[in-house]
């Protein structure tokens, strides 16, 4: 690899996918070689996105028009539906297999291909990518990402689930049976496609759960959760959508194990996280606002005391799309081809 | 009292007042006789919500200058801050006996002396009345309202919490221990004093918990759930600020007792609240938003399956300034001077 | 027709649709007789807007399936898109002449068939109709409107411009050649088909003018304004998007005429709304807020100085969906059904 | 000055404070050295804007505590209100000679002390300064800003319609006795003070003028106005506030001088921004949307046809924290100081 890396945006039409060229075109090494949208293949990246208006960019292709050999790219991001996803990068790393890849799809987060089947109702196209594929929380498995070939992005709910919760799971510090997460995000997180129930009009001054019992991020939140403790785990977990653009926030309630009230958990969470760049833990008793971390690849973690004793509420706040996407991913960029790790992530939160 | 009752709002340039206002320009059995507001006296409610600027209304006095015998009043809504509120309400009932009265503030809501002496950190000014009056959730307590003189209107996050689980805990489907109320709300229910963290640009475009583990409202929770379950009762309670005017919805989590799964809760709810004309229940599975009851005195329920064997998710949704205050006021008002109960306070959902 | 009217309302699955439903169901001389929606035919009308759950209502039918004479409709609202309506209209009219229509689109506001043809692309399909339909802005044409058969509803922008300056254009109090109008509207506006361009997180946090130069609700000012003048006028006139749900603003930039200085506009405009139940005149100076209005059938109207001597800021401010539409139109429908004009549309603003 | 300059800013607590802030600490060529805020002197930054959590930063401190010639800063932005500025750094500047000041308030921009006096209602404390001060608009002041030891940062307001403008009057293109200037701005740009108008339950869901014919802009929009014409120039302009956080539009209506059609407005744009990092004059027809710029220091431009023949419609957004206040701020400091003119002021703006 020279100086800067030849990087590939696959899915550039989508909120993930310009997220990742606004962070990307302030990165020092990085250079921007390829950007996919097969619907508007042909049109200028200001054509969907105005505000990349200007900036010199490649024109949008289609991802059949590739040849990847001789696409000469150093890592592809692939912000792709679920599904279609996993084609395309057994393709690609066939074809062009120096190239390293961070997929921010469900496509590899699950490592059993039982579990896939039976979240996604069908049989994983890529069975040994899906072993190769490194889960990249970077504050959970950065040794193994930093040598990894492709690497699952994490989801945007679990992300704001695990960082506050897995080392108290691994603490073995609360009561891996009574886990309640009750999950708030922005409406970015829903995507861009057209759908009546995304429009202002039916989103704005209004409040809702959504998929209670049944939303598939639990399939991540599992797998993690079951593999910090060392054996089940099995959360509650309800998805809200807030009028805003972005942001998410879990309140968690959890119940301590013996002699762990919420001042231990507070402490073991303050002390995990003292020197991680993205992970701030507040001092105990405040709770985390999703706009302090507005744009933004930090995480806010808050740690309160609940009045029924031995309980705690524990509150984390990330932006969906940074630290619960495409910084995360550029993060997993940075580490995979030896760059600073906080290289083009390290804005300040934009608040107001 | 003649074919017409005299009404006065105490407190009519908060948000309450405003909207009582608004509720009870259409009321055809009610004249508005009086309207209070101490800092805007001599001003006309025009002055202070142009909304009302079309309707002729009294202008806006003193608390101090009204003569209450002279006054001639057949109900006083009081939507006074807490804590002021109760020696007003003694000094009218002193020397305007007839009178009767809802009070939308918290300050009769406890009826144990010493509870409120703990949550509000002084005596209770007016005991006797404490102990006279009538806790004003109508569909539990419609009967004593309607031969109350002092009613104490609920709270909207409460009432947000009561009408979903009182039919539980009096049926013994719930286990008691085991409540945690995760309950998010439209910034009205902030009130209109201008503070800093209120502002438009503090609020929007966020999400954050607050009093987390130490809301008031949680008094009134612990009071009315005991009462219920005939024993002491202490939910895990924790409050959220949605970007958004008006609207609370609860997701409330629960575990049922032996027998009783969620499909079981469901038909309890159904059928306690079959007749009652602003509680609904949706069928199963569906969960409530808070746009569809905006504007509207309605409450909302549904019931949902928890993964984790034996739980149920529950949620509801009403305005917090309709059912949660003023609506829930005026449906007071009916009951106690004799009216339709849904007179004035029928109007449908403003959705969008 | 009996003391009741039987109402029906094609297209109920949009937004002028569900508040038509709104306003009507709390109307006490109509009876809701058919509800149409072809896409979604045989549902309930609580699937294509949960805030109707609570009432009985007709089930959804497609408009393909209705004999009109066997129907029995005294009165039909027409909430259909633009184009597909004159033909339904016609066909309606042809098998059930009786039955008085109030059309929400476009398809008969322009008498002009060259006017039509030039705007729309194409021969309006209805010609007689065309002739026949009369305008159906209350405060200007009420009397043609209690003896007609078919009222095309004024556009939502367009009465927001009319109701300020028809009375200073009459009056001959303004040049007419300069009137600018800067309008501002929120998104129900651009209804409820599912477009990229109007998802929550497109619009929320964001403002821009659209159409400038070309929006099609000019050719309705133009007829209108050329009329109240009795010679050609053509307005400047530039729409722009709010986010928010409800409301138009128009800001609108005039020159009196000689000796006509800003207090005189605003003595015409008072004195020609005086006894105007739905528009109401600010004192001098003071401008309208879209919120002061929402929800309710009411405009109000400001005006100011400009600085430059001679020249006015005039203001207007109407919900787009009941002013500007569905209120509007239960306006017309009480005139022509002979009911007092104010019923059930006389709902106090929604503030906050 | 060393590698690295020393910054102050004085009133931290506000908006423009926190969004100097937000800049610099990104900057690698200065550390931040003072940060004050009277009212919340002794208090870290994070307990007045909880996003600067993270990072070390030192404590507020009031202005009264600082001796200027000690405190060894190299340049200081003001961000405190109008009126109390003027005394501040007359202070500063006679004890700390060679600090430079960028001022964000309106203290320093009216050169003339008559026009101040007129639209201030008393005479300026500082008339020396007022005639040594540079007014900051880098597009039309590069090179006295260059050698400038005090900078007037120019109003968020008038900057939106200076970058539109200038160029036009300068080229003599438009008549400048018809400007027309309906301007919106999101709610930062009222300020953090807490007032009831300003609350999220009055904002939210509405839209306003505000300030008719009198807002203290204008001052600013005639002096450089007739500054670029060579006469006196008074456009209308009329301010509106938009229920968001960031971004102002300007819709300017104008007039073009013989010969000029708003093609010929619109090459005269785009030759003029050809070469600026900060101002984007998009393809003749788009007209611009603030969230395209949100965040960013970009300005936007469009030019549409009007209609009305020879009349032409002029857009433009920029963000009223950055490019309209502390972006502009940086970019003066930059050229102050010898940096790179986009030093840390190149972010792509965050949408959504």
């Amino acid at each position: 690899m020279a100086d800067k890396a030849n990087i590939g945006i696959l899915g550039a039409s989508g909120y993930t996918g310009s997220e990742l060229l606004r962070l990307l075109l302030r990165h020092p090494r990085v250079d921007i070689a390829l950007l996919t949208a097969d619907r508007r293949a042909g049109q200028a990246m200001r054509d969907v996105f105005p505000q990349f208006s200007p900036y010199a960019l490649p024109r949008l292709v289609a991802i059949d028009a590739i040849d990847w050999p001789s696409a000469g790219l150093d890592l592809v991001f692939c912000a792709l539906p679920h599904g279609t996803t996993q084609a395309v990068i057994a393709t690609l790393l066939e074809t062009a297999p120096n190239t390293k890849v961070v997929d921010l799809s469900a496509d590899f987060r699950l490592s059993d291909p039982e579990a896939y089947a039976r979240w996604y109702g069908h049989a994983h196209q890529a069975e040994a990518l899906q072993r190769e594929a490194v889960y990249g929380l970077v504050e959970v498995y950065r040794d193994e990402i930093k040598g990894a070939r492709l690497v699952a992005n994490p989801g945007c709910y679990t992300s704001c689930a695990q960082l506050p919760l897995i080392p108290l799971i691994r603490a073995g510090a609360i009561d891996t049976d009574e886990i309640v997460i009750d999950a708030k995000s922005g409406m970015t997180g829903a995507g861009r496609a057209a759908k009546e129930a995304m429009l202002f009009s039916e989103v704005s001054e209004g409040f809702n759960a959504y998929g209670v019992g049944h939303h598939r991020h639990m399939a991540e939140l599992d797998q993690e959760f079951s593999k910090a403790a060392g054996r089940t785990v099995v959360p509650t977990f309800t998805p809200h959508l807030v009028p805003m653009n972005r942001g998410i926030l879990s309140t968690i309630y959890v119940r301590g194990t013996a002699g762990k009230g919420p001042e231990q958990l507070h402490a073991i969470l303050a002390e995990a996280y003292r020197d991680e760049p993205f992970v701030h833990v507040l001092p105990f008793g405040e709770m985390p606002h999703t706009r302090h971390v507005r744009g933004s690849n930090m995480t806010f973690i808050g740690v309160a005391k609940d009045r029924r004793p031995g309980r705690a509420i524990v509150g984390a706040a990330l932006d969906n799309l940074v630290k619960g996407a495409s910084g995360q991913a550029v993060q997993n960029m940075n580490l995979m081809l030896g760059f600073p790790e906080t290289l083009a992530i390290d804005q300040v939160a934009l608040f107001p």
